[in-house]
Protein backbone atom coordinates (compact mmCIF):
# COMPACT_ATOMS: atom_id res chain seq x y z
CA UNK A 1 0.00 0.00 0.00
CA UNK A 2 1.30 3.54 -0.65
CA UNK A 3 2.06 6.02 2.01
CA UNK A 4 -1.05 8.17 2.33
CA UNK A 5 -0.53 11.81 0.66
CA UNK A 6 -2.95 14.19 0.62
CA UNK A 7 -1.31 15.84 -2.67
CA UNK A 8 -1.92 12.67 -4.16
CA UNK A 9 -5.97 13.28 -5.85
CA UNK A 10 -6.32 9.28 -5.75
CA UNK A 11 -5.43 8.60 -2.12
CA UNK A 12 -8.37 9.20 0.48
CA UNK A 13 -6.98 10.82 2.65
CA UNK A 14 -8.06 14.34 0.47
CA UNK A 15 -11.75 13.30 0.66
CA UNK A 16 -11.16 12.87 4.67
CA UNK A 17 -9.03 16.49 4.66
CA UNK A 18 -12.01 17.81 3.03
CA UNK A 19 -14.56 16.39 5.60
CA UNK A 20 -12.57 17.65 9.04
CA UNK A 21 -12.08 20.83 7.75
CA UNK A 22 -15.37 22.03 6.78
CA UNK A 23 -16.30 24.44 9.15
CA UNK A 24 -20.03 22.84 10.68
CA UNK A 25 -17.87 19.70 11.17
CA UNK A 26 -15.23 21.54 13.10
CA UNK A 27 -17.88 23.43 15.42
CA UNK A 28 -20.07 20.57 16.25
CA UNK A 29 -16.57 18.60 17.37
CA UNK A 30 -15.70 21.38 19.49
CA UNK A 31 -19.00 21.39 21.10
CA UNK A 32 -19.13 17.55 21.80
CA UNK A 33 -15.74 17.51 23.13
CA UNK A 34 -16.95 19.21 26.12
CA UNK A 35 -20.13 17.08 26.17
CA UNK A 36 -22.11 14.60 24.82
CA UNK A 37 -25.87 16.84 22.95
CA UNK A 38 -28.76 16.79 21.71
CA UNK A 39 -29.76 17.48 18.63
CA UNK A 40 -31.81 20.74 19.47
CA UNK A 41 -28.90 21.36 22.06
CA UNK A 42 -26.75 22.00 19.07
CA UNK A 43 -28.56 23.70 17.01
CA UNK A 44 -29.25 26.31 19.63
CA UNK A 45 -25.45 26.43 20.12
CA UNK A 46 -24.08 26.58 16.43
CA UNK A 47 -26.19 29.82 15.42
CA UNK A 48 -27.32 30.07 11.73
CA UNK A 49 -27.07 26.28 11.05
CA UNK A 50 -30.33 24.76 9.12
CA UNK A 51 -31.59 21.72 10.81
CA UNK A 52 -30.90 19.46 7.29
CA UNK A 53 -27.14 20.42 7.16
CA UNK A 54 -26.77 19.88 10.67
CA UNK A 55 -27.99 16.51 9.96
CA UNK A 56 -26.35 15.93 7.39
CA UNK A 57 -23.04 17.17 8.83
CA UNK A 58 -23.87 14.41 11.70
CA UNK A 59 -24.42 12.01 9.55
CA UNK A 60 -21.14 12.01 7.77
CA UNK A 61 -19.10 12.54 11.47
CA UNK A 62 -20.55 9.42 12.30
CA UNK A 63 -20.32 7.36 9.08
CA UNK A 64 -16.55 8.80 9.82
CA UNK A 65 -15.99 7.21 13.08
CA UNK A 66 -16.14 10.85 15.12
CA UNK A 67 -19.25 10.52 16.54
CA UNK A 68 -21.48 8.28 17.87
CA UNK A 69 -25.13 7.95 18.16
CA UNK A 70 -27.22 7.09 20.70
CA UNK A 71 -30.99 7.20 21.25
CA UNK A 72 -32.87 5.92 24.25
CA UNK A 73 -35.79 4.08 24.06
CA UNK A 74 -37.56 7.67 26.32
CA UNK A 75 -41.26 8.36 24.97
CA UNK A 76 -40.43 10.33 22.44
CA UNK A 77 -36.95 9.16 21.75
CA UNK A 78 -34.11 10.87 23.14
CA UNK A 79 -31.47 11.30 20.72
CA UNK A 80 -27.65 12.24 21.59
CA UNK A 81 -24.62 12.63 20.01
CA UNK A 82 -21.20 12.24 21.79
CA UNK A 83 -17.25 12.37 20.16
CA UNK A 84 -15.58 9.05 19.96
CA UNK A 85 -11.85 8.26 20.71
CA UNK A 86 -10.97 8.88 17.13
CA UNK A 87 -13.25 12.11 17.26
CA UNK A 88 -11.32 13.10 20.17
CA UNK A 89 -7.46 12.75 18.37
CA UNK A 90 -9.00 15.40 15.85
CA UNK A 91 -10.30 17.69 18.24
CA UNK A 92 -7.18 19.57 18.64
CA UNK A 93 -6.57 20.33 14.98
CA UNK A 94 -9.99 21.80 14.73
CA UNK A 95 -9.52 24.11 17.95
CA UNK A 96 -6.41 25.22 16.47
CA UNK A 97 -8.45 26.15 13.52
CA UNK A 98 -10.56 27.75 15.47
CA UNK A 99 -8.52 29.49 17.81
CA UNK A 100 -7.01 30.75 14.80
CA UNK A 101 -9.73 32.70 13.15
CA UNK A 102 -10.91 34.17 16.30
CA UNK A 103 -7.24 35.24 17.09
CA UNK A 104 -6.46 36.68 13.72
CA UNK A 105 -9.62 37.83 12.44
CA UNK A 106 -8.85 41.72 12.36
CA UNK A 107 -5.70 40.80 10.46
CA UNK A 108 -7.73 39.22 7.82
CA UNK A 109 -9.95 41.62 7.68
CA UNK A 110 -6.98 44.88 6.76
CA UNK A 111 -5.52 42.34 4.61
CA UNK A 112 -9.00 41.97 2.58
CA UNK A 113 -9.99 46.23 2.67
CA UNK A 114 -5.96 46.48 1.31
CA UNK A 115 -6.97 43.86 -1.23
CA UNK A 116 -10.07 45.17 -2.25
CA UNK A 117 -8.73 48.70 -2.67
CA UNK A 118 -5.90 47.19 -5.16
CA UNK A 119 -2.95 47.76 -2.80
CA UNK A 120 -1.85 44.44 -2.78
CA UNK A 121 -0.28 43.41 -6.41
CA UNK A 122 3.48 43.56 -5.50
CA UNK A 123 5.30 44.07 -9.09
CA UNK A 124 9.08 43.43 -9.04
CA UNK A 125 11.54 44.04 -11.38
CA UNK B 1 -16.25 45.49 19.75
CA UNK B 2 -17.83 41.67 20.59
CA UNK B 3 -14.74 39.28 21.55
CA UNK B 4 -15.00 37.12 18.37
CA UNK B 5 -16.42 34.32 18.34
CA UNK B 6 -17.16 31.26 15.86
CA UNK B 7 -20.73 30.18 16.64
CA UNK B 8 -21.99 33.34 16.58
CA UNK B 9 -23.58 33.61 12.91
CA UNK B 10 -22.73 36.98 12.43
CA UNK B 11 -19.10 36.92 13.69
CA UNK B 12 -16.63 37.40 10.82
CA UNK B 13 -14.69 34.59 12.10
CA UNK B 14 -17.09 32.31 10.78
CA UNK B 15 -16.08 33.12 7.22
CA UNK B 16 -12.86 32.93 8.09
CA UNK B 17 -13.21 29.53 9.35
CA UNK B 18 -14.98 28.39 6.48
CA UNK B 19 -11.85 29.23 4.21
CA UNK B 20 -8.66 28.33 6.02
CA UNK B 21 -10.44 24.94 6.72
CA UNK B 22 -10.56 24.25 2.78
CA UNK B 23 -9.06 21.50 1.27
CA UNK B 24 -7.39 23.53 -1.40
CA UNK B 25 -6.25 26.25 0.55
CA UNK B 26 -4.65 23.50 3.08
CA UNK B 27 -2.72 22.06 0.33
CA UNK B 28 -1.27 25.67 -1.19
CA UNK B 29 -0.09 27.04 2.27
CA UNK B 30 1.25 23.28 3.03
CA UNK B 31 3.36 23.90 -0.50
CA UNK B 32 4.35 27.47 0.15
CA UNK B 33 5.89 27.28 3.67
CA UNK B 34 8.70 25.24 2.03
CA UNK B 35 9.17 27.39 -0.39
CA UNK B 36 7.95 30.19 -2.93
CA UNK B 37 5.86 28.65 -6.45
CA UNK B 38 4.88 29.62 -9.23
CA UNK B 39 1.36 28.72 -10.28
CA UNK B 40 2.10 25.49 -12.83
CA UNK B 41 4.69 24.37 -9.86
CA UNK B 42 1.91 24.14 -7.66
CA UNK B 43 -0.81 22.41 -10.21
CA UNK B 44 1.94 19.98 -11.04
CA UNK B 45 2.13 19.22 -7.03
CA UNK B 46 -1.33 19.18 -6.14
CA UNK B 47 -2.76 16.73 -8.13
CA UNK B 48 -5.82 17.07 -9.74
CA UNK B 49 -6.69 20.64 -8.88
CA UNK B 50 -8.40 22.50 -11.97
CA UNK B 51 -6.53 25.80 -13.40
CA UNK B 52 -9.53 27.42 -12.15
CA UNK B 53 -9.78 26.21 -9.03
CA UNK B 54 -6.23 27.16 -8.19
CA UNK B 55 -6.51 30.34 -9.73
CA UNK B 56 -9.52 30.84 -7.57
CA UNK B 57 -7.86 29.59 -4.24
CA UNK B 58 -4.66 31.70 -4.76
CA UNK B 59 -6.59 34.76 -5.04
CA UNK B 60 -9.11 34.67 -1.87
CA UNK B 61 -5.73 33.33 0.15
CA UNK B 62 -4.46 36.38 -1.56
CA UNK B 63 -7.43 38.68 -0.46
CA UNK B 64 -7.06 37.37 3.11
CA UNK B 65 -3.10 37.84 3.36
CA UNK B 66 -2.16 35.01 3.45
CA UNK B 67 -0.11 34.18 0.71
CA UNK B 68 1.54 37.23 -1.53
CA UNK B 69 1.68 37.41 -5.14
CA UNK B 70 4.84 39.34 -7.22
CA UNK B 71 4.69 39.58 -10.73
CA UNK B 72 8.46 39.98 -11.95
CA UNK B 73 9.11 41.51 -15.78
CA UNK B 74 10.63 39.03 -17.54
CA UNK B 75 9.33 37.57 -20.65
CA UNK B 76 6.87 36.02 -20.71
CA UNK B 77 6.40 37.49 -17.01
CA UNK B 78 6.97 35.19 -14.60
CA UNK B 79 4.64 35.06 -11.37
CA UNK B 80 5.25 33.45 -7.99
CA UNK B 81 3.63 33.22 -4.89
CA UNK B 82 4.88 33.10 -1.16
CA UNK B 83 3.15 32.89 1.96
CA UNK B 84 3.21 35.87 4.21
CA UNK B 85 3.99 36.36 8.17
CA UNK B 86 0.60 35.85 8.50
CA UNK B 87 -0.01 33.27 6.07
CA UNK B 88 2.78 31.34 8.39
CA UNK B 89 0.78 31.69 11.61
CA UNK B 90 -1.90 29.64 10.33
CA UNK B 91 0.57 27.32 8.94
CA UNK B 92 0.59 24.85 12.14
CA UNK B 93 -3.11 24.39 12.23
CA UNK B 94 -3.28 23.38 8.54
CA UNK B 95 -0.59 20.89 8.62
CA UNK B 96 -1.73 19.71 11.67
CA UNK B 97 -4.73 18.42 9.62
CA UNK B 98 -2.85 17.18 6.65
CA UNK B 99 -1.15 15.35 9.58
CA UNK B 100 -4.16 13.72 11.29
CA UNK B 101 -5.79 12.87 7.81
CA UNK B 102 -2.53 10.54 6.57
CA UNK B 103 -2.53 9.24 9.99
CA UNK B 104 -6.05 7.90 10.82
CA UNK B 105 -7.42 7.29 7.07
CA UNK B 106 -7.52 3.51 7.77
CA UNK B 107 -9.75 3.95 10.98
CA UNK B 108 -11.53 6.27 9.06
CA UNK B 109 -12.32 3.96 6.16
CA UNK B 110 -13.49 1.12 8.47
CA UNK B 111 -15.72 3.12 10.64
CA UNK B 112 -17.42 4.22 6.65
CA UNK B 113 -17.47 0.23 6.54
CA UNK B 114 -19.17 -0.53 9.25
CA UNK B 115 -21.41 2.48 8.74
CA UNK B 116 -22.84 0.98 5.65
CA UNK B 117 -22.69 -1.71 6.41
CA UNK B 118 -25.67 -0.76 9.10
CA UNK B 119 -23.94 -1.53 12.12
CA UNK B 120 -23.03 1.77 13.42
CA UNK B 121 -26.63 3.09 15.06
CA UNK B 122 -26.19 2.50 18.86
CA UNK B 123 -29.60 1.87 21.19
CA UNK B 124 -29.59 2.47 24.58
CA UNK B 125 -32.35 1.71 27.03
Amino acid sequence: MLKPNVFNAQCSTRVVLDRVGDKWAVLILILLHDEPQRFNQLRRRIDGISQKMLSQTLKSLERDGLIRRTAFATVPVTVEYAITPLGRTLHAAVDALRIWAEAHLGEVQKAQARYDSGDAVSEAA
